[in-house]
């Protein structure tokens, strides 16, 4: 089944506690994409700039990855951001933004891509997303993302995507923002009000908890002690969650737990090197074979 | 096989945002062997004073709980503890603090205990955790748990103990200000090399992280939005999991998975209600349930 992603495509600059890069492979498309590759097809939506290197452009090209949706806009930059981590490795503290390219319209979708039945909607304004929902009429399952700013400054715009989608993924410190809930649960149950069938509140470090009408899971983190740098963990999370569910061809909440464990597991690799260096490197053998360490971590019974 | 635990037993007040009480049952021996006992029979060395209330007493007698070594001292007052937690029910803020007996002589431990097999040192002095765990010489698996203050204060003491244990339970805070990392698996990986076997890292919400030598297990905690007062609730698993390896009667590594959910289990029920009402509630069979629950959420193949 067609899987299809928007969202940002950039040029990073991150600092962490183990080094640090310039001009580096980023974005939430990215980071999506060579995860959700691992277990799928899976189409890009997004534009870049002219200065967009063509190196970069052949990481997403050696891989189930469809990129007739992925403008290269003449007489544009492309999106540039830096951040920096503090010793526990918890939210990115944001040092730059260039929009650039993300200020401009939004690349057309290409007609190939209308037939497309599950669709991540990586954060940005919610307005913009709840756009992009709307124009892939055949989908299916329609999971969005966001971050604290659209929280803050277009609350009511995201109430309204909330009631167009299937599903949203944001992280604790999201969760609770909206909602006015430090109780994960209670803010988890106080999203799906809005419409989502379900929501997946991530963790970071702490793994990742399940939200539906009569069902909570908690899931935790692959346990690893290799982080060099977060970025793109909580994309790489959802890419390996919708890789999985597009994989099996239809949509079950039971096939839920399943997809969660793909999406950490993608994400434990994601965290290990800076940029998408490590997601690179990943093979579908080498993401079942943590998988099934996983799967026997939390074999209880 | 034989389990004892030593430790506190007091009377306190708490204050949480769902309510506050006042002269309420608690300490750290109460709320283990409460959970203990669901799973296997249980000693107790502990002092009270002669203000300890009948009907607190009464709460540890109707169960698989030995009080031959609980010693009501005459001339001596119950330890009092006071403290709340803010809306995020992280860590309690102790408010009052009065030792009275556990100012004075340790109680004695009767000879019939002599031949216990699992020791369960709750947080105090580590030197007299030290001298504890001396005491019982045909122990098998002796466990420690700690407090900020004695690694503030005692750290050499507590590095003395750790040679002299099978592990230590502890939570993220403390394992990460014993051994200055904030990484959780590295902090635990530290404090093998002082000697214990393992290390079982808390952390709260988030569940709760076992170390060993080739083997990290992360389990997260069992979903509940009821949470009241989370008092005792680290004590009430480190009962659930020592209470679960001596029903098993010996003592293995890879029984720790499994004894570790019993611990996790048992402290969401712990932490319904106010002191140890919710616990007193629990049956062998309202954990076993809750138990199932728990494993059949982990459960992804």
């Amino acid at each position: 089944m067609s899987l299809v992603v928007t969202g940002s495509i950039g040029i990073d600059d991150v600092k962490t506690p183990y080094g640090q890069v310039e001009g580096v492979l980023g974005g939430s498309v990215v980071y999506f994409a060579l995860s959700a590759a691992l277990l799928s097809e899976v189409r890009v939506v997004g534009a870049v700039g002219e200065d967009f290197p063509s190196n970069f452009r052949s990481v997403l090209e050696q891989r189930r990855i469809d990129l007739r949706g992925l403008e290269t806009r003449k007489g544009s930059r492309t999106f540039r951001w830096a951040g920096r981590y503090e010793s526990d490795l918890g939210e990115a503290q944001t040092t730059h933004v260039d929009l650039n390219v993300l200020a401009e319209a939004p690349p057309p979708i290409p007609s190939s891509y209308q037939d497309s039945k599950f669709v991540f909607l990586a954060a940005t304004h919610p307005d913009l997303q709840r756009d992009l929902a709307q124009r892939f009429t055949a989908a299916e399952l329609v999971v969005c993302d966001t971050r604290d700013l659209w929280l803050n400054n277009e609350k009511e715009a995201f109430i309204k995507l909330l009631n167009q989608v299937s599903a949203v993924v944001l992280n604790d410190h999201e969760a609770s923002l909206f909602t006015d809930q430090t109780d994960l649960i209670r803010a988890g149950r106080r999203i799906l009000e809005y419409g989502p069938r379900f929501a997946i509140v991530k963790k970071g470090q702490h793994g990742a908890m399940l939200v539906t009408s009569d069902r909570i899971v908690a899931l935790p983190s692959f346990p690893t002690d290799k982080v060099k740098d977060p970025t793109g963990a909580g994309d790489s999370f959802a890419g390996g969650l919708m890789g999985y569910l597009a994989g099996r061809g239809r949509f079950e909440l039971d096939d839920l737990p399943r997809a969660m464990a793909c999406g950490t597991v993608v994400a434990s690799f994601a965290i290990e090197d800076f940029s998408t260096k490590a997601l690179e490197d990943v093979t579908p053998a080498r993401l079942e074979d943590r998988l099934d360490q996983y799967v026997a971590m939390l074999k209880l019974d």
